[in-house]
């Protein structure tokens, strides 16, 4: 064929900050009578490449028919200008992006293909470059959903998630990790084995994410306490100097592609073994762990439904840790009611530091759980017998050392403060008499979103009331909080549509 | 437990139109320091629910920081704001929108359980109402794609979308309709078999889509020649005087969700047997079809690639059919190459206008599939007997009865008019001589697309050697049209990297 081929050109505009936040999606605002729409064909929905400096973006298009742009002037969503770090009245180059080619591969995924080492790769890649519209992550997660993975699959996805992002490497031998595959609200255990890990003198730099589809992840609740968006020198700076930290995955940039993949996941709630796995272990690995004790919480309302479901994603955590060279021990806990009393960031905030701090009204769920993990991650260190590790860590606990070190941690993250008190609080009471007999978590956990948390810190709720318990009419079930009048009126109207939140069987 | 409840109050503020084109997802604009976000804790991609007068829509918030919405403004997205039929300054009620139910099942699709007819209804119900954001309706074609509905779970979307929508009814025993499964560039039938069909005298009110991943459907294509945006009863008037029309269905709103679903599958690519089964036949139905012959086209670029995939997509047209009450014939046909020459509106109209009008020059394959197709559905009436269908379309096609009648539609649509030329043209010539054995209708079609196709009518391209042409070196392949100079330059780029589209063997 001829090679006559006249080149696109280049086309500039300039930027004018619109302050519109998208969330994170990449946004692009150009007037459709602009000549480089015109020129281009750019139409609503185009992707568009914004050029700017060294950095590259592909954004999606508005078309602006309105006055808020001149001609010249091209706007951006906040998430867009953050990632070209732009400025007022800088110059922006806009071309067609090329073509996203691994958009075929997740195509081909919806179609139940097999994807190879190389095929994740390049989507993961393209991921992480921003390249995905929100459309196109949601099918990429959709086609990935309900075992459609298999081991090989996910080892890929794993692998392709740790090599897209940085990789820390610590000088020592053992590094640990624990990790909750979460759905158990309250399950706040991180925040108490770090401490008592940390004291005892193994390295666990731990990095949390925020809530995917709870009303607190523990980067949300750490947040309460202490500054939790530390940058990897940050992080190593902590470490180094207490033999742990508790910081947002995040703002340190391991596996961004999966940080990427939670903003769609999030609003869609779905979260699949194939991802879970591939999401844990990325950053464990990524974080440079060696050693990593996985929870596993088994409930009716939890995440995880069934002991099959639990041995199959424990099965298969223990082996793509083996792949990609993790010592993963998994736990299967008991899911069949919420840790602690808190649900929300502050209010569970509130319920670690009573471990923490010993008092007498302190959870004991939260504490017991919270020991036979830090137990388990204790034997890993070679001097640890198995079976010493849960009576190590309640000394480390009872003797005061474990508060001792959380509190060092958080005056190493920027000092310790206190969680905020919600302005707007309700009590759900008992309409009759009977004894506790099932608590839906889930519903639990949708009150709490309803009120706020995990965005508004102090919002969530506080359960009053445990399996088994025998409950007077009249009597205190549990406390919404809430920061705004709004959010409590709506979690309130969704309460009274579900009574049976907390089931109660009449004595008789 | 307690009823002692709050009420979520209704919030004002009033509108300003910013003339922002988000395609058509409704997305609201508030400040963030508006006392509705901060009263009902509303944050960038919350789902807020825009009451103004009798209208209620869901739209996604984007909270805005910049100068150009006051405190008490509201700005909509241009679909938002059709949607509700708003004006400047216009008061609008903002709250949560009830919780959706429905994506519950939606997840449950993904995670492979089988969805009842129940199910099916309430998913379409809230994508007719605008309830899903454009990540949840991707999530729900990708959860649907590579063949995970069955038969029933078929029937059941299509049942719905028929449901949620219009039904128009006409006073006739009989009513035909055509239906090309797509995928075939060029392969503009529908232009020459209605008015054949309607100038023997049967009724074809014929509603067809725009493109959905190709360059041009028969709506873009008929839109170059007369008006398509009728509504029902301007659709009704042209059918009763002329036997037959050829309108967009979605401006008839015949299965409106359908045409929701299609502008998600359209930037995703993607388009599974169960959908597509469901789309064409919940239209026929909605149209009040009786009788509907269906072509599959089948080739290795084809949408349909192999016999068997278009065996199965027949026998599950054919049963669907019959389950929602449509007799269904399917007619599997060559797709090897485009047909005609044009791939594009307008270049396709030329094609269908040469063979009405028994141009010289015109397009043989066109002209012999076409009266083929219309053979086919000429034998449902009962004085036509099998077989004799294809030689009585050809007398109404060569004797001049099949041009007058389109004339006739043209008019009763609002007129004929000359399809638009293109302002740049570039024309491929051939490097070697040979013998053309492969032509790649999905590249060929990517190319159409990269030059402006279907959005700018004018463009696409016109192939100039058919399969088996000796081509010398230096002869035109394929002439690229299009109306603005970087659309060229983006499909000629394309191109130059693509050398393959037009496959030759050099003669030995």
């Amino acid at each position: 064929m001829s090679d006559n081929i006249h080149r696109a050109l280049p086309h500039v505009l300039h930027l004018k900050r619109l302050g519109v936040d998208t969330y994170q999606e990449p946004v692009i605002y150009m007037r459709s009578d602009c000549h480089v729409c015109r020129a281009e064909g750019f139409e609503s929905q185009s992707r568009v490449q914004v050029a700017h400096n060294n950095v590259v973006i592909i954004a999606t298009l508005n078309v602006v028919t309105g006055e808020f742009l001149a001609p010249e002037e091209v706007g951006l969503s906040e998430a867009a200008w953050r990632l070209i770090g732009a400025h007022e009245g800088d110059a922006v180059i806009l071309s067609h992006p090329p073509i996203l080619e691994s958009l075929g591969l997740v195509r081909d995924k919806a179609y139940g293909k097999r994807l190879s080492d190389a095929d994740m790769r390049a989507i993961v890649r393209d991921i992480t470059a921003g390249r995905y519209a929100d459309i196109q992550l949601s099918a990429f997660i959709t086609a990935c959903t309900g075992n459609r993975l298999d081991l090989a699959e996910t080892a890929a996805l794993t692998r392709a998630m740790i090599d897209t992002g940085e990789r820390l490497v610590w000088e020592r031998e053992q590094v640990v990790d624990k990790h909750c595959v979460g759905g158990l609200p309250g399950n706040r255990t991180t925040l108490i084995v770090v401490p008592i890990v940390a004291a005892f003198g193994l390295t666990m730099p731990k990095t949390s994410s925020r809530a995917i589809t709870s009303p607190a992840g523990t980067a949300d609740v750490m947040e309460t306490l202490a500054n939790v968006e530390l940058d990897v020198s940050g992080m190593r700076r902590v470490v180094e100097r207490e033999g742990g930290c508790i910081v947002w995955g995040g703002s340190v940039r391991l596996s961004p592609a999966d940080d990427i993949i939670i903003r769609v996941e999030r609003p869609l709630n779905l979260d699949s073994e194939g991802q879970l796995v591939a999401s844990v272990l990325s950053k464990k690995a990524a974080a440079g762990s060696s050693h990593v004790v996985i929870d596993i919480p088994v409930g009716e309302t939890a995440k995880i439904r069934s002991r099959e479901t639990a041995q199959s994603l424990s099965h298969r955590l223990v082996e793509i840790g083996r792949i990609v060279g993790l010592t993963v021990r998994t736990m299967v806990t008991d899911g069949a009611q919420p840790v602690g009393r808190g649900i929300g960031p502050a209010l569970e905030a509130r319920d670690v530091l009573a471990v923490l701090r010993r008092e007498a009204g302190a959870p004991t769920d939260l504490r017991e759980r919270a020991l036979r993990l830090a137990g388990a991650v204790l034997e890993f260190a070679p001097e640890v017998a198995a079976g010493e590790g849960t009576r190590l860590a309640r000394d480390i606990l009872d003797d005061g050392r474990a508060w001792k070190k959380f509190e060092a941690i958080c005056t190493a993250q920027g000092g310790l403060r206190d969680p905020p008190v919600a302005a707007h609080t309700h009590v759900v009471t008992a309409t009759q008499c009977g004894r506790v007999t099932t608590i839906d978590n889930r519903r639990l956990a949708r009150v709490a979103k309803l009120a706020g948390a995990p965005r508004a810190p102090a919002a969530g709720l506080e359960l009053h009331v445990p399996l088994g318990a025998k409950v007077e009419s009249g009597m205190p079930l549990f406390t919404v909080h809430a920061e705004a009048p709004g959010e409590l009126a709506y979690a309130l109207d969704y309460i009274a549509a579900q009574p049976e939140i907390v089931h109660m069987e009449v004595r008789s």
